[in-house]
């Protein structure tokens, strides 16, 4: 017995030692009858034909856990008392804590309405948007409280809707930014506009920019840019464009995608680096994935809404070609991608590789690329990505929140943590997208020698007849 | 006792889940004589100085075990009882089948042929044709009852014979085409001239092609090209051009491999991507190592019998220079390649690094290349591919039939078997090329510093006097 | 018992099998004073801010194991008895042997030296040079013991003083030369001029060359160019010509400095090839780390003594620029840097990761390239470095001698040891010069966010205000 048990020990021991990925899988591809195919691979992710009610069932799991775990309660931090009665501020009053690290108003959720909004649309489902009024109810309800409190105990950044009431960054405005335009676009919640003015004015006019008007930070040094802040400007922009008619936030938007792309994007590589100095230009660069991820995010979200006869149309769109093309040159095995992208001795990462899934099926249901070879990468992407997915909707592998920093070993040792929000939200996009992709009609996908081929319909005749 | 066998099973797990790798080696190079030298090191495969007669015994050895496993009877495939009276047709008259997917008249088994032409002429041995005699022999005796078969039942691709009856593709024509043209160069076996006929019919006149000539399929997307069509004509084409003295085979041979490099070289990386569609031009490479083998053994094919004076050949031998260099580069510390060849995590893959094995030291027994370090990493790769050969002949790790496919999921995951025909014909074209290089006469190998280098005969002293 | 006995063995083996990575670390950042902070990544090395102290005992614990090693006495090889009665040669006397491959003469003690000489400048601790003076002193008192020997018995290689009796290569010249003329400069240790005159009588004007001047050696090919002979002759002219001051040794360093970088730099990857081949110009490359090291200490060392208004300077600074960014776009996620540089499947390996460390540290140090990203850079670095060091001061990880050689398989299995004394001047001066990094007055250093950002204190205040 005792022997028996250190066997046990042991053998889990070597479960960890090798890596969770062999607890998963192999899979064998359902979609090949054949039991005893020698020509079928197996493979680590569910390599098989995405099916739309699957999908579904992912978002709807996701989405049930994230409802859960954000509740919108006013709380004392203290007693841990829900706070019910508005009229006069409490020091101690604070919005009742998510569980992991999912904020209510932090950008990551931004993306998650954005991944609410998607499923809904792609699934019909109105209720992927419960959460999104629930939240947006508990703003328009508790703001006037926080000001108060604010203005009578100056808080500044424990202020709960501090973001909103002094908003400092990018960080703080344009991912929830977009996601409330989008909201008053879609008539969802209700009438935000204030939160909108807030936050818009920091993203046209408040936040730190270069000379050339690319925005840019204060940090890690004097004079910094991140890849990052294409998401957290960029998609915000292109709707107060679509929202005000005014063609100036497109021009800005336009800009920073292009500016950006122009001091971060390696054309030899097709990959954005994670960010620029302004005190050393031609700095050593470091391909973190998840700055590829907002780069694309926010590139397609702005074609999304730019109009077509906008001189930069073509422009962003030449862009997102590029960066799309070499991401997908160095899509892994598995389907996901490596935390740093080029680098396939570091880890696969959830949240770029959910990115750039959604961008890459977006792309393709817009007509911004092909179908071909790009729908099969996409397919692959979402058979990774459901195995990162637990029974309880959690989402494993996500790179926790990250700084512009200037070493690989920082980068490669960025722990993962289903309490990262950042992945949630895009897989919502990944999923709803696949969804739209697997109805979309100009498109057939075969499932031919064992893969899969994606079919731009109007592009004439296949012929197996040859094959033996 | 109980315990020692778990223990066993235990280990034997762990064995399985390290990978088999662990389970050879390491060696220690058997040319330093010192058994102490700290400054020698441990090898994954047998990294010594190649002989002749160890390398004409693993030839023997795969020889044989090809000869055991490819029967030549006809059988009724109901019964399997063989069929001797071909007076009358029988519906279920098959060719018995062979062990693994060794088809007699698959297009892998002209590389065979090809081996053992290559094999006999470097060891001396005419023995190593005698299969091939057997097998065209067959051809010879049966195509007459296939053929009536064929007119009485209609078997279409249900007909063992069908790749020559009714050809339809290049997989079914072009490398036994060549295979057939060569024996006959070499006179041996029977005169096979109408199967040459069929066969260069349809290389030369019936494949689909792009309105510029390049060889084309009609899969997986309408209009697509596939590198491993490099393979399928082009030494077809050229052996037309010898057998007949027409310059429009040459001509065409040429201008496919100028052209299919035009479409799938990427001249950053010196390497092929797997296949291009006509629908998506600029669509994310895949490099996959087995097209880069048909590449280049197609463009030394070529060039073995290309007249010199022919305008295409300076261009066809600086591609293939490019080429070679490109893969070189890749070669793996074990000295065998990727199957993703760019791809270090994917596995490595042995009809690959045969074929490349093979046109390195060929091209350098042609002058096309210097020997210095080609030679070298010629010499890695056998050691590479020697230790794939088990002791009854059976060649491992090599990559099953693959289709052009769109992900990396599918390439990183095919499954690789001993019954795999792709590396058998290559790895016989690799050992034989070896044996020509190590009796090469103007190249002369030092082991020095416990490595190995391969130096023109014309360029010069070295001197090792300094050296402590 | 018997079976707890096998699973230890199993579990050892185990451990074994995985490689010994998995017995260090790992480490926790303790400058995060919170220890339950979930963004906290772990690390499989020291990641932390450098500490003054910690540097100086790493050095201590390096000097004290190489004085420990290296005896200073002749002796007789037969008897092993010391000889001390220098008046009358004895055809056995050699120097005692040290540990280790650490010969007292040889190139890489001179890089010892170096690192020594930094080590006592960084840290203004004498006691750095005591070893150096110790050695330089039985140079002067032996010399004649052992030319005398040479005149009588004719012992060529076997004369332990061989190396300044009779020099015949660069290795014999050119780096122990340029310790003996910084001693010189530094006023450490007993007159050599004699020894100096022989050395660099050697490096100027009897090393065998290329037709333009280019160092070159007659191995393994009849003209091979190793990169290695960057640092076996640019420091050398470069200390002759501050010793003589005659402008002939600077351009001498110059330009062998700009012609070997013609040769051997790829300016696609910024990064050298190991070596090159006058019958093979155009050969596949071998982007060995040790070389690239060597290349860049050279120019490093050649910039430090270089009139800046020398035409060559800023074509040598442009070009070690060019290299250190190639360089550190390929550093690991532990700090290290691989055996062959650009291939992540093989191992890490020391010497040249101390190189990478020392360069680029010092290159900061002299403004040569910006602190920001950089400066991390040579962090993490030596952070990697640290962890190679053990309690005896002896360096792990040391790649042992290495000929130029044509294949993968050689290089990836290159041994390991710590009797290898390349690693050991590099990681003296790397620890030195990250000491004067800590104490350099125009850059400071900041925690910030988890990792750590180099602010060169002339380019403007950040702002974390805006941070979460």
């Amino acid at each position: 017995m005792h022997t028996t048990k250190k066997l046990l020990a042991s053998a889990a021991a070597l479960t960890l030692l090798l890596g969770s990925a062999h607890a998963e899988g192999p899979y064998r591809n359902p979609d090949n009858k054949s039991l005893t195919d020698a020509g079928e691979g197996t493979y680590p992710v569910p390599y098989k034909m995405p099916v739309v009610s699957e999908i579904t069932e992912v978002l709807n799991r996701i989405r049930g856990y994230m409802d859960a775990s954000t509740p919108t309660r006013v709380i004392d931090k203290k007693t841990g008392n829900q706070i019910t009665d508005f009229s006069k501020p409490n020091k101690d009053a604070i919005f009742a804590p998510s569980a992991g690290d999912y904020g209510i108003m932090v950008y990551e959720m931004g993306v998650v309405h954005a991944g609410l909004f998607k499923a809904a649309e792609a699934t019909g489902d109105p209720h992927f948007t419960d959460m999104t009024k629930r939240h947006f109810q508990f703003f328009a309800d508790t703001q006037p409280y926080f000001r108060a409190q604010e203005q009578q105990f100056k808080l500044e950044r424990n202020n709960s809707f501090s973001r909103f009431l002094d908003p400092r960054a990018l960080d703080d405005s344009g991912s929830m930014c977009a996601a409330l335009m989008r909201a008053r676009a879609l008539k969802i919640g209700p009438d935000l506009s204030g939160m909108i003015a807030t936050c818009s004015d920091w993203v046209a006019n408040k936040q730190f920019r270069l000379p050339d008007g690319t925005m840019a930070r204060k940090r890690p040094q004097a004079v910094s840019l991140w890849g990052d802040d294409m998401y957290m400007s960029i998609p915000a922009l292109a709707e107060m464009g679509r929202m005000t008619g005014k063609r100036e936030h497109f021009d800005d938007a336009v800009k920073n995608a292009l500016q950006m792309s122009n001091y971060l994007f390696n054309p030899q590589l097709n990959l954005y680096t994670h960010g620029w100095h302004a005190n050393i230009p031609d700095a050593p660069r470091f391909y973190w994935a998840r700055a590829n991820g907002w780069a694309v995010m926010a590139m397609s979200d702005l074609l999304d809404v730019l109009p077509k006869d906008h001189p930069g149309y073509p422009k962003v769109l030449a862009q997102l070609r590029l960066s799309l093309k070499g991401i997908a040159e160095l899509q892994s095995g598995s389907g996901l991608w490596h935390q740093m992208i080029d680098r396939n001795d570091s880890y696969l990462e959830t949240s770029a590789s959910a990115m750039f899934v959604y961008v890459t099926a977006h792309a393709i249901n817009q007509g911004w690329i092909s179908p071909t070879t790009y729908g099969s990468i996409a397919q692959a992407g979402w058979a990774g990505l459901v195995s990162k997915v637990t029974a309880k909707g959690e989402i494993e592998g996500i790179c926790v929140g990250t700084t512009l920093a200037g070493d690989q070993t920082y980068y490669y040792h960025r722990p993962t943590s289903v309490n990262a929000l950042h992945g949630y939200g895009p897989t919502l996009l990944a999923g709803a997208e696949m969804i739209k992709l697997l109805k979309n009609p100009n498109i057939a996908v075969e499932h031919r020698v064992r893969t899969y081929h994606y079919m731009p319909k109007t592009s004439g005749q296949t012929d197996y007849r040859e094959h033996h």
